[in-house]
């Protein structure tokens, strides 16, 4: 597809000189651009790129003087970054999911599918399913009994959505992402060792041999508007309640979000994060890769947690936090600074030791 | 379905007090009752939501006064959490997979299929293949050729068999679990970095540039009985004998069993566990969320690693580890405390060194 | 299939003895060989086992004395470890995949299949698709529009293949890999938290209630020749440019490789290892099992990451790294005995507080 200079920049609220009737059909990094492309050079680090691609046009950086780079046309845009997510939008072609209900696909005689939905081959879809306007779901999705999925979804390759799932408007769900998966959820008769080391810290009085006794799965799991899950993330049922993920909530690949769990609006869920068993996750929170959340634990509103933190205790609203376990990421950085010079500081201590030995004698 | 609390307090071997021929057809949370739901009330903290709520029979906390809290009925058991278990199982409808097998199914004419045995469409069942009578198997499965599976079978949809996998009664697999993947396992032409750093805990003589070459799995995976393994979860087969795992374990979302492990019996592996290869993990033993064990190490039976432990050496049995590298969860929580006072503890130790230096020099 | 001793230390560059014209059907650990097994005894903890089994031939320890251990035909080889790659190889069967295209699979009219492809059940192969020859496809792959895949490649049962992803000669993929879902990438109207405390490490000054905007992706994945990637691991497509991934590289189970990263040549990403966005790996790289990359960095040629390493900074080549945050190993080992010590530090640095004080006060 082919767009005009001027109606992109229009399209990004940004502002186009030159040429602005030019039109491209992509995008592309300055210098492999060819001549129908759009060069992102949204800093002058890629002023040599441009020289050396074949971009007539450009998404250029504040007071870059366009004209002097050969180019024919130029789009200026106030905060370059967020110009990426309309820019982006504008070029993405979406999967090639054709429209109707492929005839490998099986339907529930008693499911609803909205207008305008694409379902693919071998899609299967239960009992009483309800599926939005406009959906586009791929091959090998299975929908189960009694799901509800909102507007405009569009469900990857190999999803699963569980029985009673209910799901909001515009849901994007990657490769293999699995919603609705029994929560793990096992009994002992008595009380088991985890349940005494949580109250004594680690002693054990004496160790039974016990079983686990699994504990089903009756909730199911309820997703708001605007929500993303990664491929091959999983989302377990709740036991009696559901399992909540609230509004505008982005979650990556490979993110593990546990039965019972409350994750508020507009969070980030970052690659192989792990939330354990009914924790609270306020709005606006941000888990970089690898955090791990322990089970029951609350975290506050606008939490930003740092690349592999495990967070082993409530976490008040608005706190960065580091580590192993996660603490105020300054605390963390500054003992982490201690940990580096550990051995000069036994040396140190070490002399001290034998300095005020020898004091001490001769006091 | 409907069902009568005196039959329910009998199946959790509790007492049942007032109206017990009341029936409920569902559990729910006391707030959100309604006058079918049985609430599940077990702490005195749920007295106000038993109010707010419509139920007329409630699972109740120990000396609960069921009449004064507007109760008909009313069920007290001995161990709340394992009531749990009981009543979900009773509650839980289980997937819907329609009786026999789906004709998009596709089985080969050497499978046994048990008597009884539920097979959902899209399902692929390789050459002699034995499954258990009443299996249940859901769509988009596919069972790889030599692999046996026990008597009443859950798996759910697109989990993987893989060749000759052989596993026990009463298996479930969470949506998207791969049993059977080959390991991962390769070698280079002349020592590797990785071999040598191993001896030298970090020196290196010489950096070859080396390719790896595949060692092929050879082995398979043999699975005990009552074992459930969790969503996307992946277990690889062996290099020359099977990789095993015992009775009564139960594996979480996003675990991964290296090739060549044998993981007793009645463990729990929780969230984004990884065990690496040729590990051995004793019986019931608990490896909280996101546990990582090298490879070739030796975890005694009835050891409990808090979430994120790293486990580099053997584990003696029934100990407590947390930390990375993990050591006793005591000398840990110790150490931490000293991480915490690390930038008091060096200004300490630089005041020391000032008054130290003066009263040498005054000595 | 049957294979004689001498053709199988031919093909490992050994040497056999005795009768070599003995033929094995299969390879075993010692002790549980059959008579028509290879037994694998390379090393002399094996010469019981050896015994207590039924081989009559085996690959043995240098210097073994075969006869006295009973066997009719024995295999030396130089590097054993290497020739297990090769033993493997002969005695692997590989997966039952029927050749040609299976009636249940869904290929599109515009693709083209290379000769004496196999091709399952249930698989989506989409418009313009490539695919060379011999290549093996299980059931229930899928590979989406414009994709490219080289000769010689095995995918396994559920991979999903992204649209215009291009992958080289002899690829395998595991059960369940997902390659080209959309890159994890968010952006919103005015700077985020995020991006604020990357510069302050930790210090905001204000929060601000804001939703993430959707950055689509726009480029694509891209494999090199003889690349494996384990089950239910992840690759996302990249913003602009492909996520790259270099000749020789093997990547393991749930591991994820971001949008926009280049992973070099010949390297090993361990289980469950997580890189960020835009990371770029050197060659030769080895990440052990949960290591985790953040965003943006850059690791040199040769560098190994011990097991749970997280890499904050950029790591110069040839560096052997460990801990969180990883460092050089050497300094992480010194540091972590002195982290063991501290209680016993504090202890003294208390003590020296009060030696002091009392020496100040006779001063």
């Amino acid at each position: 597809m082919v767009h005009r200079i001027g109606d992109i920049a229009t399209a990004l609220g940004g502002r186009a000189v030159g040429d602005i009737g030019l039109t491209v059909r992509g995008a592309a990094e300055p210098s492999g651009a060819g001549a129908d492309d759009l060069a992102l050079a949204m800093s002058p680090k890629y002023a040599e790129g441009l020289r050396a691609g074949k971009a007539r046009a450009a998404l250029l950086w504040d007071g870059a003087d366009w004209e002097a780079l050969g180019l024919r046309a130029a789009i200026f845009v106030a905060r370059p970054r967020l110009a990426m997510a309309g820019l982006t939008r504008v070029f993405d072609p979406g999967p090639e999911i054709a429209p109707g209900v492929h005839p490998a696909a099986i339907v529930d005689p008693s499911a609803e599918i909205g207008a305008g939905a694409a379902i693919g081959p071998f899609v299967v879809i239960g009992r009483g399913v309800k599926i939005g306007p406009r959906a586009r779901i791929a091959s090998h999705v299975s929908i189960a009994e009694g799901a509800l999925i909102g507007a405009d979804a569009l469900l990857l390759q190999g999803v699963r959505i569980g029985p009673n799932v209910r799901i909001g408007d515009r849901f994007v769900a990657q490769p293999g992402a699995a919603i609705g998966g029994d929560g793990f959820s096992f009994v002992t008769p008595e009380k088991s060792g985890v349940e005494e080391i949580r109250s004594t810290l680690g002693q054990r009085e004496e160790i039974r041999e016990q079983a686990w006794t699994r504990i089903h799965s009756l909730g199911s799991v309820r997703i708001g508007d605007d929500v993303e899950i990664g491929a091959n993330a999983t989302v377990d049922r709740g036991t009696i309640r559901d399992t909540q993920v609230g509004n505008g909530t982005k979650i990556d690949n490979l993110v593990q979000v546990a039965h019972n769990v409350i994750v508020g609006e507009h969070c980030l869920l970052c690659g192989q994060v792990g939330i354990a068993g009914s924790v609270r996750v306020g709005d606006r929170v941000v888990l970089a890769g690898q955090v791990g959340v322990n089970d029951n634990i609350v975290i506050g509103n606008d939490v930003i947690a740092g690349g592999g933190s495990k967070i082993f205790t409530n976490v008040p609203a608005g706190r960065v936090i580091l580590g192993y376990p996660a603490i105020k990421m300054e605390g963390h950085v500054e003992s982490y600074k201690g940990f580096r010079r550990l051995p000069r500081l036994m040396a140190q201590v070490a002399e001290l030791q034998k300095a005020v030995s020898k004091l001490t004698k001769s006091d």
